[in-house]
């Protein structure tokens, strides 16, 4: 117990998990199943096989198998570049002068720059068994695509990756990782596809978004013989294959006896916090333990904190299932100043569900507090963060400075989901004072959430 | 001897290296002194008090000293980022269908995204200690300006950085990384010192060259009180601080009792080279194992394969101290298109005296073949290489490709300095079939040799 605590604490590569956790299986109130957009009646793994690869199906539909087997060549891969370490944030507790402990879950130290590989190789795997060709995908920021294209090229997958076309614009050296890894990269909307261009134009000159995107890749995928369509955040597949950044934590924390009092995430789809809680959010589900667990969102999209819990569609263009969540409605695109990632209009549908159930708390922020918290913890802590991952440490700090003045030792767990090293453009609008904050007004959420489909489900 | 040997072999940290290595001090001809460019006499330490801090000219005056102790604040820095681990690069091997067996030490995992951080640190740390206000310093490709600025945010120094124009340029975005970390940034030549507006008189229009950003951040410092400059690569103490890879290298191959027949690095001025072989290179001397030593660089920048061994300036604007290396003279700037970094016009002085002498090897590959060996690296090893360090990549795969043909199962080290994120522009022009090779010819080189001192020195 009294172990001295490392810096970083690696665990060996045989104490990397073995098999994903599914939460679902120990949820008492289960998430509202995925809508077909035709039927308004649950999706079957036959509606879904068009656009989904089958095995990912049936995990994406099972709510009672609480382990998944990793396969073993997924193993070997996640070998290249896990465990990842938790690291206790020393110098920035010293810096704030505060009795709480802060660790976090580093999962940017690859190439893709956040946790978005742990899924995408999974996902890249079950499509190579089916024997597919090739996969389409959106990616926001580009983290997503860039993990997907270097699963792709690992397998020998063909990769086709629409990007939410104001990254495209911001972010042009993503598109050359992506494609150093083999994959094609289109900025969305795009006139490939029948979606983007009625989005063109209804919406001459957007910026594209998440939602949008998606539209363009489910589209392709189902048009294309060969393909089917991969996606890295909102489903529950996601969150078990990222449940692995959870277990990975617990077992680091578990051997040198230490209890989180606090766990902190970012939230945009929910892949990250989704997979960071898991297995704590389990044992607090059976009673074993009790957490504080906080998803941090920004106030320009602000899901958790001011949308709706109700069925909505995942994408803009209506072609894909409708999910249970909470969502800004699904024409929502975040104010063109948004700068910090996670932009999706909705969530995690079992996220949603545990929110809904009072089992954890969400607080939003705005990008500027990020982005100063962002410099503070790269000047001290050595590592420059993703703006997604710096919405977790502004509120880790925002924690750890409470505890100060209570003068409690907690001890706060967050994800640092990726690094910043692509996002230099919005650092620099930070440092010249070119960012501003923008919370959407009460109007403008009511006129998004018209958008919402009027269903009639309990 | 037969433990399973891991993907990655990470250290303890209580197994990172408690002293830096002086591979001086085992070697029978000693690297030829640092000479004043007024006196043409060996520098004095106090001749070098007004350039260098003092404690780090005594490190780079002492050819005895075999080991430094490592002072506790840095150990304690390095626990930030260390050990860094090395990868047993087991999926390369399998596409090589090679019988060797490939090793990298990886020093990527870091903001500063190279080695770099290893030497900065201790340089930035002993300015603090001696009192000083801050450091300037050069930079080229950005990866040691980066790493000097994380080290001296870290400590509160103030940190100027002179950046090479055409990476300046090239590569905006570490600009904004430095600035993230507090350091101010100027573009080389520059009209802020006397040396750069003689350099901007003579060449109008220049994208510079480290030889050039040297000069002006020596006078800078040199005018400004309580002001030291401080180098990354070339210089006797960096190379100690870099002992710290080879020491690594060393307690994690000795763990698995692995010996390396072929030690591999890239070279420009040679601190990630001589940091990477001094323990292996110490042995060699010592009699007590053999390994075959190879520096990789450029074709359009080299200084071992074609330079001269002579006395040279270790800057353009002929300030600094004459050092007896390998050098193309100091005048010298590789081509325009070169986008594979390893600028430097010469060598240290003591990799230059272990060539003169027989103990290493030297290859100059076309940047096009480093850039494919990169692509094909990432493809496969997942991490995504900087040039420079893509130079060792390319012939670790060529000496692996021997093996495979004559059957011999060799085991490869080679050093895998840091990523490329940041030079996302070169790989866009290596994708668009926009990268050219440029090998200067005998007569450029001629001319560039003619520039030497006249010394009458044996």
């Amino acid at each position: 117990m009294s172990k001295e605590i490392p810096y970083k604490i690696y665990l060996e590569e045989n104490e990397i998990p073995k098999a994903w956790y599914n939460l679902r299986a120990d949820m008492k109130n289960k998430p509202a199943p995925l809508l077909s957009p035709e039927t308004l009646k649950p999706m079957s793994a036959k509606e879904l096989a068009p656009v989904f690869c089958d095995e990912l199906i049936s995990q994406e539909l099972d709510e009672n198998t609480a382990y998944f087997p990793i396969p073993q060549d997924i193993l070997d891969f996640y070998k290249m570049y896990r465990p990842a370490p938790l690291i206790r944030a020393y110098c920035l507790e010293k810096q704030l002068d505060t009795p709480a402990k802060i660790y976090y879950k580093f999962e940017g130290n690859n190439t893709s720059g956040s946790h978005k590989l742990n899924s995408a190789i999974v996902q890249a795997y079950y499509a190579k068994k089916q024997g597919l060709k090739g996969v389409t995908t959106e990616t926001g920021a580009g983290q997503w695509g860039t993990a997907l294209s270097m699963a792709c090229s690992y397998l020998g997958l063909d990769c086709k990756v629409y990007m939410v076309k104001v990254s495209y614009e911001q972010k042009p050296f993503r598109r050359e990782v992506m494609r150093t890894y083999g994959a094609s990269v289109t900025p969305s909307p795009s006139t490939e596809t029948e979606i983007g261009r009625k989005i063109l134009e209804a919406h001459p000159g957007t910026g594209g978004s998440l939602g949008c995107a998606i539209s363009e890749a489910v589209e392709k995928a189902t048009k294309t013989e060969g393909y089917r369509y991969v996606l890295g955040s909102v489903l529950n597949q996601v969150m078990l294959h990222q449940s692995v950044i959870g277990l990975e934590s617990k077992i680091a924390l578990d051997k040198y006896g230490i209890k989180p009092d606090i766990i902190i995430g970012c939230a945009g789809g929910g892949s990250n916090l989704g997979g960071l809680i898991a297995p704590f959010m389990g044992e607090k589900i059976r009673g074993e333990a009790d957490y504080r667990i906080i998803a941090v969102e920004p106030k320009s999209c602000p899901s958790f904190t001011r949308g709706k819990y109700a069925y909505d569609y995942c994408d803009t263009g209506m072609v894909c299932p409708l999910a249970k969540m909470y969502t800004l409605g699904s024409n929502f695109i975040p104010a063109p100043n948004h700068a910090g990632g996670l932009r999706y209009h909705g969530m995690n549908s079992t996220l949603s569900q545990l929110y809904a159930d009072g089992l954890m708390e969400a607080v939003s922020v705005e990008q500027t507090s990020v982005f100063a918290a962002a410099e503070q913890f790269a000047r001290i802590e050595g590592i420059l963060p993703a703006p997604e991952s710096s919405h977790a440490i502004k509120v880790a700090i925002d924690e750890a400075v409470k505890c100060k003045e209570t003068g409690e030792e907690k001890t706060i767990l967050f994800g640092l989901t990726g690094t910043g090293y692509f996002d230099m453009m919005s650092y620099e609008k930070f440092h010249d004072g070119k960012m501003f904050d923008y919370t959407p007004t009460d109007e403008e959420l009511q006129a998004s959430f018209e958008t919402l489909p009027k269903l009639d489900i309990k």
